[in-house]
């Protein structure tokens, strides 16, 4: 039998409600379809920061390095400012794996209500690819003049021609295999004066590579406008870091799935562990009363089967996730109208399997 | 009588067809409150660049300068890159006259059928307030390796104190006009690691200032998402450059007036005259018909009127906007579903005044 070994990472607050649940969603797929599936917990969080004074331990990234694949909650907790929670677990490890790759759905379900009107599932179903790496998300820069009237903060944002080449290409390949086979490239060459005009130019070069893929493209801010006017245009946007970060969030909330979205981390090549997460955050506000909606959780666990190489078991669990959400009569939790807790609904979608 | 002289360039596209139709707004109000206003015309576009070489003559600003105000059609055209345009004209005149607010007014308006739903004239109504000379707009930055695979793109953003400080306290200073003095501040302090911790540091700072003033803060991603799900929780909300263009173009996006919001790039102090122009481009496709909406040409210039100190010409210019758009057998233009031209509308909401 095939053997999948996971390195899970529950993080912060409803993180630890929500893995749980899909732990047990795996459990229930593996011996459907014939896999084992093996969990290593490392329980790195701002806890762990509190106690020592990092996020994880200084050989980390070495213990995870041997997974096929990790499995995340959410980090961040008050009392802990985001930079150092973020830039000490999260994006270290989404840098040091070069999970190159944010991948995420933007979809409308059945049984969620969107606050767009006039829309049904099936009209509104794309991907975002997101650069992982590199652009906007850096740490070059710096202060000069501190507590001064004449402070100056730099902030550097770095593309690479392979950086930008290989998430185009990851995004072309992707929408080859759609029925649609049409790319938005997320622009703001307009007022970002070298780097998205730098930007226009590789989309123009890479998108020559595939004649047969629709291309478009359009400025970030009249995109992120059309994602809430027009959003069944798109099929798959690809965007450099930021803006990837702010699309892949702004479609979910068109959609009115941002508490159920889920997210991978992906090294295409397999050469490290891709990370596989849920959109959402921690939610300091309703942790540790076990009513966190734990979709977001199980859809990115769906997501990292397919990942793994099981598309018929993840296939089935995203089936299974819309079965129960379509379900009036299925376990709710608060987020979607019901008083039903996280359990509950972790339950359904695996009895649904 | 007090006189105003107003710099007018139409610009590209529609900016011809919408310009004059303000102008006849400006007519009739000024006669209705008793104050007169010039106009000089400038010619300056992207015909100018393709003639010239450049978007407008070596003293254009110059020649700008000795006005009280400045009316700006739309920039843009196909055959010129954006980045040129743009940097050739309207990034210099913000940051030569010092306009450092670009202040937009998101506002559902009786008529306009928006995307979201269940939502009423009235629900939501809020400013964006964004910094509008410097961040992530800048010239800082260039291109290593041109042409090789090893090829580098560095873009850097600067944030000021001085800056970063003036706009937080416009946004303030706005925010305690309004019934409800609450500030909310977009931030991506968990992703941009130089930049908006600072961003947010001079937050709280500027805040201390104001005790009476309600505050809080979103990171990009999410704040976007809120725009969609929840836009009648904002009352003012600041932004650096890059989020402030973003965020003013999805607001206008989920009220469904991105087709006739105004803005204005302010210099508070007066000091040099400040610009107003519609939200929306040149609109090429549409350029030439005689269709184009005017709202937003006439709603720019309802704000210059107030920012030059005839607030009651502005309200009753916005008030006459409304009551057209709001009258279902007033002339529409085909974007809000009607037949009617742009002089149609523009001839309708100067008889409503
Ligand atoms: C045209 C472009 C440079 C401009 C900007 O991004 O500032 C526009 O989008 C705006 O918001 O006025
Ligand atoms: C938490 C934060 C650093 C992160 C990001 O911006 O990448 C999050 O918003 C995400 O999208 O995974």
């Amino acid at each position: 039998v095939q053997q999948y070994e996971i390195a899970v990472l529950p993080g912060d607050g409803i993180g630890n409600e929500v893995v749980p649940e899909a732990l047990r969603v795996l459990d229930v797929v593996s011996a459907k379809y014939g896999f084992e599936v093996g969990y290593r917990h490392f329980d790195w969080s701002c806890q762990t920061y509190l106690s020592t004074g990092a996020m994880m331990p200084d050989d980390g990234l070495d213990r995870l390095r041997d997974h096929h694949a990790i499995l995340l909650g959410a980090v961040g907790w008050p009392g802990v400012p985001d930079h150092l929670s973020l830039w000490g677990l999260l994006l270290p490890i989404r840098r040091a794996f070069d999970q190159y790759v944010n991948l995420r759905p933007v979809r409308l379900l059945p049984g969620v209500t969107p606050p767009v009107r006039d829309k049904q599932p099936g009209d509104i179903d794309f991907w975002v690819v997101r650069e992982n790496t590199e652009g906007e998300y850096s740490q070059l820069g710096g202060r000069q003049g501190e507590g001064t009237e004449t402070e100056l903060v730099l902030q550097t944002a770095a593309f690479t021609r392979r950086g930008t080449d290989r998430i185009m290409r990851y995004a072309f390949e992707l929408a080859r295999d759609l029925d649609k086979p049409h790319v938005t490239s997320a622009t703001k060459s307009n007022g970002i004066f070298h780097s998205m005009p730098y930007w226009d130019e590789r989309f123009a070069a890479i998108s020559a590579e595939y004649p047969d893929v629709r291309v478009d493209q359009d400025h970030i801010d009249i995109l992120c406008a059309r994602f809430v006017m027009s959003p069944e245009r798109f099929d798959v946007v690809v965007a450099s870091n930021l803006f990837g970060d702010i699309l892949s969030d702004l479609g979910p909330g068109v959609t009115g799935t941002i508490g159920v979205a889920p997210s991978g981390n992906i090294n295409p090549e397999r050469i490290y562990p891709s990370t596989f997460e849920p959109v959402h955050g921690s939610a300091p506000d309703i942790a540790g009363r076990g009513v966190a909606n734990p979709v977001g959780q199980i859809w990115s666990a769906a997501m990292m089967l397919d990942h793994l190489g099981q598309p018929e078991a993840a296939t089935d669990v995203v089936r299974a996730i819309e079965q129960v959400l379509g379900d009036q009569s299925a376990p709710r939790t608060p987020d979607l109208g019901g008083g039903a807790g996280t359990e509950d609904l972790g339950k359904a979608i695996a009895d649904a399997l």
